[in-house]
């Protein structure tokens, strides 16, 4: 399966015969003489070339055809069960031979005899070097390995040698590959709109390059995600984005709650009719849930006691922030209480401090990768006796006005000055993690429990990490005389919740909960500053492609 | 809080006085002397009987009145910091005065002095007992309590006593409470459609009654999720259900996959346009994905290696079947192979036979409850060096050619032969869990892997549970020329699925993979007969609520 040898050289270039005159003169005559000869001895010596040529094709024989070349379509042909080895392990396996699958990162070729080649998998990436050795590696598979396209995947084996010195282009730097066979398993058969090297790019290294470098922009990027999410800050990120799902299951799971899934698609819109999306549904319609709020609640009226759900949530708002998806992963959460919705509140605050605990006990490598493109302040909170910051609305509030800001501006809390409250509270307090508790009635949805003394007040919380909004949460109504009194407050007919409202008519523990929104915690924990950089594939209003 | 005294004795009735008569008679007046005198005594008479009931009332004064009662709605007034515990910790607590919130799952008054309760926490059940006692328990305290409605959720505080004998209605049989105090915190304000306890019945036990219990229809059940999912039975459904989740992703990352998550919103139709629901989309439209088939190849496409999803999964078929679900939950994997698809075949099975393990293991308990109402023979699979049967579909459909069937029938293998089959293995090789590999090619998806030597065949298979399948899988195309032809052979336009195909084009190792029903999983190890049972909120052609 090896490409054509090179191409030999071409006979001179004959000289074409002059036609259409009668009768050659005798000067003519030794003219043609002299260039039949000289066509005898071009003949001669191009025979001679060829002979030469043909003995120099011999003795240039390809030894290593078989070290070599495009592997026939992988279809499960056979299973000689050799192992294979990731390139993480390398560093232990000094001497060994070894047989990994792995892309071309990148190759340089020095010369005719050598190519070196950045294999990579995932986050890991090592040298490789292909010398031309007699019977081993020939000039034809240095030029063929060479002339393989960058994230070509290729099945190597080679023997693992220590590097003369550390190898800083690759993340396994102390040892290298010496490559005996080359295969290519997987091609590229289209033009890479960028590299991976282009997408891994910091913002420093293309400065320092004085703009040499090609600046991935975010949409080419999202148009092209395949490729955008080989880099290693992606394969970091969502390295990470499954460590925050892991933890947030370990430490519920910890504290007694049960997962549960619930319908995305319902039969009448809920919530706030607005910002639903709906379905084709038969003969007729339904919505995507905007959350699980309602299912979770009926779990809770179900005596599932401690639920939780991790799952899509579809919202219909046309926001093109950086902070908004039309569809996000849901973490969320809902608990009987006993005697204090501050109950959840600390249940909600020791799974945060668990997450932010097991990222940085063992996701710091991933950590480093992401921050060496998005350089971020390590992400801070509170521990110990003095433990989380907790504000409520009102002591947020004067803390905006103490810092400037107009009083009457501050009936809710906007996204600026939500922002310029974290700046607020990194600066007295040292945290990037804090709660506001007690939110304003009139802020929150119906479901929400007032509080018992200020019915102006709630029983509702947000969590906020640097500076932005993660959680909102609350104790719930359990009553459904109230509850329906609240809906009607807000414009909504009981009757169209029936379903939710009979849970509660056949009793129902009090019980509070909180929603996380996923890629949210990850931006912000990381900084990325754009959450469509924390959704594998994003969905915002003008994008639902790939 | 307590209920108004019984009400006192009525003072007897009086004679009215005869009018319009004219200067009475002797013998009248005689007469009213002695009326007069009989009014005086009987007024007398009601003055000491008046003196008597305060006196009786006095006696009677309820004494109990702080110990019982409805507590005024929960709005966290308060934080006591009093430990309340489960029923399940009872039988190690003898002795103990504790306080625990439960639900009356029934009770029964003896006479005006006791009233024995059923409280319920879940799966866990405990008999309490109320008596009058002089100073502590009063008689209105009991006959409240004797009103209370079933499924009224209480606060009990009581002593755990040692039962003089084990109590068979209650799961925990070996100690009782007695009850000193008891408040309501959520009353029933609606006509139960049926009780937890009818909808925990077995059908033996209402065919003893000679159907004199409620047998509460399916329909019924899922009209009133909310109260059916209070059943002991339900309650150790969905414990099993999200122990098969946690045994699943235990299984994989321990095996090195990553959790993904993938957009449910799709901007094309794909894999096979009918059976997909189409969403409004801002002025435009959009599709529910059927699968996260497409996101986790490419997911491989960009290096992953090994993924995972749980998500929902969306399919359009107006199938009204006892297996189909129009929305239920897909655990999905698809991981990179090296040298053959029976790499993942094997993981798949591998992973089966750790959930089966996990939930034999750890969730007996659980098993057993379901049983009760759902009898089945318990779950039977190979082990050990024989290990799992897996059978060609050549040797399935011969299988079934021995049995009887008409081999020209057996171009596919409809679910009654699939369940006819299941019998067979069953009877065959004492097995309800097997693998059917190597299906015909036309049977499969387009992205299906053909066999290396035979283009009629393809690397692809089925999972089965009782004889019904329970996962569908296979290598893939991971060559986009073959990819795209065979997009074309299906009638699919490769330029409608161009985000999909750039993965491939842009290199992409052998991969392969399957795609899990966890609610089939659960019906079928459970034998519950329906999948609606195995759903928390079922959604199907004709159900969107509750």
């Amino acid at each position: 399966m090896s490409e054509a040898s090179e191409p030999t050289n071409q006979p001179p270039t004959e000289q074409p015969e002059v036609e259409g005159q009668t009768g050659p003169s005798k000067s003519e005559l030794k003219k043609r003489a002299k260039a039949a000869e000289k066509e005898k001895k071009a003949a001669e010596k191009a025979a001679k070339q060829q002979e030469l040529a043909a003995q120099q094709a011999a003795a240039e024989a390809d030894y290593a055809a078989e070290f070599y070349g495009t592997l026939p379509l992988h279809q499960s042909q056979s299973r000689p069960r050799q192992p294979r080895v990731d390139i993480a392990s390398l560093p232990s396996r000094d001497g060994e031979t070894v047989l990994l699958r792995a892309r071309i990162h990148n190759s340089r070729a020095q010369g005719s005899k050598m190519v070196f080649l950045n294999l990579r998998q995932r986050i890991e990436s090592v040298q490789a070097l292909m010398i031309v050795a007699p019977e081993k590696v020939s000039k034809q598979m240095v030029k063929w390995t060479a002339g393989l396209a960058t994230e070509s995947i290729v099945l190597v084996e080679g023997v693992v040698k220590k590097s003369p010195e550390i190898i800083k282009s690759a993340t396994v730097g102390t040892v290298e590959v010496e490559v005996s066979k080359l295969f290519l398993i997987s091609g590229v058969e289209a033009r890479l709109p960028f590299t991976v090297e282009d997408a891994d790019r910091t913002e420093a290294e293309i400065e320092a390059s004085g703009d040499q470098f090609n600046r991935v922009l975010l949409d080419t990027r999202l148009n092209n995600r395949v490729i955008d999410l080989r880099s290693q800050t992606n394969q970091a990120i969502f390295k990470i984005q499954a460590a925050v799902g892991d933890l947030f299951r370990q430490f519920l799971h910890s504290n007694g709650f049960i997962e549960i899934h619930s319908p995305k698609l319902q039969g009448a819109a809920t919530e706030s009719g607005a910002s639903v999306f709906k379905v084709s549904y038969f003969k007729g319609g339904a919505f995507l849930a905007q959350s699980p709020q309602l299912a979770k609640q009926m779990a809770i009226a179900a005596d599932f006691e401690r639920v939780y759900e991790i799952g899509p949530v579809f919202r219909a708002e046309d926001s093109n922030t950086h902070r908004h998806l039309t569809e996000f992963m849901g973490l969320d959460l809902e608990m009987t209480i006993e005697e204090h919705y501050h109950e959840v509140m600390e249940m909600l605050d020791g799974l945060f401090i668990s997450i932010f605990h097991g990222l940085r006990d063992k996701y710091q490598k991933e950590i480093d990768v992401v921050n060496k493109q998005f350089p971020a302040e390590e992400f801070k909170w509170r521990e110990g006796p003095e433990g989380t910051l907790k504000l409520s609305f009102k002591e947020a509030v004067d803390l905006l006005v103490e810092d400037g800001v107009a009083r009457e501006e501050l009936d809710d809390i906007n996204t600026e000055n939500e922002k310029r409250l974290g700046r607020i509270v990194k600066a007295k307090y040292e945290t990037d993690y804090y709660i506001i508790d007690k939110f304003p009635m009139e802020l929150r949805p119906f479901y929400t429990m007032p509080d018992p003394t200020d019915p102006t007040l709630s029983n509702s919380y947000d969590f906020f990490m640097r500076g932005e909004e993660i959680l909102s949460g609350a104790q719930r109504i359990h009553d459904p005389k109230l509850l329906e009194q609240q809906m009607r407050g807000k414009g909504i007919e009981p009757e169209s919740m029936r379903g939710y409202l009979d849970g509660f008519r056949l009793g129902c523990s009090p019980h509070g909960g909180g929603g996380i929104g996923l890629e949210r915690v990850l931006m912000l924990f990381l900084k990325l500053n754009n959450i469509r950089r924390a959704s594998l594939f994003p969905r915002d209003p003008k994008r639902l492609e790939p």
